[in-house]
């Protein structure tokens, strides 16, 4: 019996995070954390969620891309889009009119990844996929010549070897987490201990700091962190994309006596040779670049990883065309010998993104050497399954599905204008 | 007396081009040539014109995202904007809200190519600008390892000696152009013959013919035109993006026989290290790397210049954001000794374009060596003053503005959905 998808409803729903300066960093210093929000119904009844993120204006440019995207969606079964996965993910970013204003980037590329992450959480009620299969969903379209089809299948097919101990191990321990909830850029210091004294008290042992604005608050605010997590902790930077190449060199040398292991989005989140020239001048410190919250495509990934320009890949859940980009980029990762720390928070990040990093685990690195997973705690109560962390470690979600469902009272009271909160704040 | 901005306006304008396979390539099978039209107007009721190119379905898209911005232009008054013009193109692009969906890339970055573009039109009428105040216009943030502001100056100070030769030159004889118009991949070769034989009477010296559907297609078309033009005219052919890497190299190289002088969007307009690799293979068989149309910003042409992926940079009206950005780039472009052949074609790009080559010879290259402005023969009827094109080069525009005001008749038959053309169509 084929599960025809009949009905596709966006919606654009935000928090007023700005109002605290949850989530303040260099470059967004006002988020209002958002997301466009994509509810599929099949004409059985069976319904599949989506989303992606935003930070507050522009969503509805999402939620009118996404509306765009629609007409390419309903009407299909999705036993037809997930027998030929690559061959939709396709139409959806190179319909001959509407990858003109991409190609596979920005606001359609989020808006491909708000429909797709709903026809994933549709499938993922339904099977369960093998290698061969998985395969099928890339695009290997412009990537070829760092990873063949054979070479991914290949990955995949190696790291059979010991899942069922890694799926006991991450039922069991969990995934390992980070935390970037103690030091967003608005807080006060005072603020800022008394949430690192908490998170130490839970268990938390790597941190990570918002940095860029002005050098001597980021040495304070870096020399503060670093006494009161001691030496053994982790500590991470990030300046979110602050500063030009020079510029990040000799900033991040200014900071490095705090022992950061990486820093975070140091220039602009296209410039792959800068990025190169970045870890090269900060490796003979111990640190190394991390960056992808803002990278948009495969393509992008590819050369910065040809060109040795990260240390670190950050994928994001929403940002690359849902899981068949992702899946590219986690083998690519391998391939190249890079570990993958994916860009969680906001709203719905982690909720999506433990799925692809547990998958990363237990199917394709089968390691956790220099691996993490961000963490905010943040807006989770919103989602019908939040994400359950327990010492510092991300628990294997259970439900079936991608974890986005919202609650629909959520949606309602946060729709942007007519929910209650934001007419309450006019 | 100051100018205040007191509306904005933006339209869908869409040219049912997909019926003659106009602008046909092996990506964009079935193109209608669109707009996103902006009108601003001020409180002393003058009107300035911008526009953004589009290939028909996603234009409401880039509808949407303009009216987003128009936030932050619609209060302002043209001297506060042009008093700091780089200030206010980072209030555009980096908006703390707006930029996570770009940023400076796809829609986003498209809507404010033609927001800005309005604005120049609004401010081109008004008042001449020296080198320091053109520079003042740039953002630099990002580029500064490549090009720093007082590089950039000197550029445009040396480039004054011998501009009056190059303005009475360019009034005379006008700027070289190629055309794209014989040869689009879903032309007959009876059409395309016919078409050539035209071109060739009317004085046209370079063919540009789109290839990468289908390899014995390609030569049967190239040798055709190869034929028919000579060995003494110039040949450039263009893919359009459909390769990967190593196809890329192989099917150029089948082609190498019939001289064409470059190769352009061999693959992803993303892949700086994949162009790199390209052309280096192809550099011994005489043929370039032409791309640049669906180069998104500063960043990404500055990566094509540092790692020499490119000898020909195409510079795009409305891909890029506005005139701030594509001087940026012709000064980049200056630095690294590689010559502007801009794209254009689509709607409206040859009227706007035309006066950043100008610019270009005028005032920063002062050469024309290997150097010519695309040119298609479509569509200008629908603007007030299109562009004129002698002997295969085009004239210099006489009258005042960016040359994108249309034709208010034109605008309001073919508006999506609601014009004549379209309720025709439907």
């Amino acid at each position: 019996m084929t599960k025809k998808i009949i009905k596709l409803t966006v919606r654009d729903v935000r928090f007023p995070t700005s109002l605290e300066q949850h989530g303040s960093d260099a470059m967004h210093t006002d988020p209002d954390y958002s997301v466009a929000y994509v509810v599929i119904e099949t004409d059985q009844g069976m319904q599949g969620y989506g989303l992606t993120f935003t930070v507050g204006r522009g969503t509805e440019i999402v939620v009118c891309a996404v509306e765009a995207l629609s007409a390419l969606v309903v009407g299909k079964s999705l036993e037809e889009i997930v027998s030929d996965f690559r061959g939709f993910y396709r139409l959806l970013t190179s319909d001959g009119q509407m990858r003109w204003i991409g190609p596979e980037k920005g606001v359609i590329q989020l808006a491909t990844a708000a429909v797709l992450n709903a026809v994933w959480d549709l499938w993922a009620r339904s099977e369960g996929k093998d290698p061969r299969k998985l395969i099928s969903c890339i695009d290997f379209r412009y990537i070829t010549d760092a990873l063949t089809e054979e070479e991914a299948l290949d990955i995949l097919v190696k790291a059979q070897t010991g899942k069922q101990q890694r799926v006991d191990q991450m039922l069991k321990e969990g995934y390992p987490a980070y935390t970037t909830s103690c030091a967003w850029l608005g807080y006060s210091d005072q603020l800022l201990k008394q949430l690192c004294t908490d998170a130490l008290n839970d268990g938390w042992t790597k941190f990570k700091v918002k940095v860029g604005a002005d050098l001597k608050d980021d040495i304070r605010r870096c020399s503060l962190i670093r006494q009161m997590i001691g030496p053994h902790n982790t500590l991470m930077i990030d300046a979110n994309q602050r500063w030009d190449v020079g510029e990040a060199i000799t900033w991040v040398t200014r900071l490095a006596e705090y022992k950061p292991l990486w820093i975070e989005e140091p220039t602009s989140p296209d410039d792959i040779l800068g990025h190169a020239a970045i870890s090269k001048a900060l490796a003979p410190l111990g640190i190394g670049v991390a960056t992808g919250e803002q990278c948009h495509n495969r393509v992008m990934f590819k050369q910065f990883l040809q060109a040795s320009a990260l240390q670190f890949v950050q994928i994001d859940s929403c940002r690359l065309g849902s899981v068949n980009e992702n899946l590219a980029v986690l083998l690519m990762a391998h391939k190249f010998k890079v570990p993958v720390c994916p860009h969680a928070g906001g709203v719905g990040l982690c909720e999506l993104v433990q799925h692809l990093i547990l998958f990363d685990y237990i199917s394709v690195s089968a390691s956790l050497d220099n691996r993490m997973c961000e963490f905010v705690d943040h807006l989770h109560q919103h989602f019908r399954s939040p994400v359950v962390i327990q010492n510092a470690h991300y628990m294997p979600p259970k439900d079936p599905g991608y974890s986005c469902e919202m609650l629909e009272s959520s949606v309602q009271t946060h729709q942007y204008p007519q929910g209650q909160v934001w007419k309450k704040l006019q």
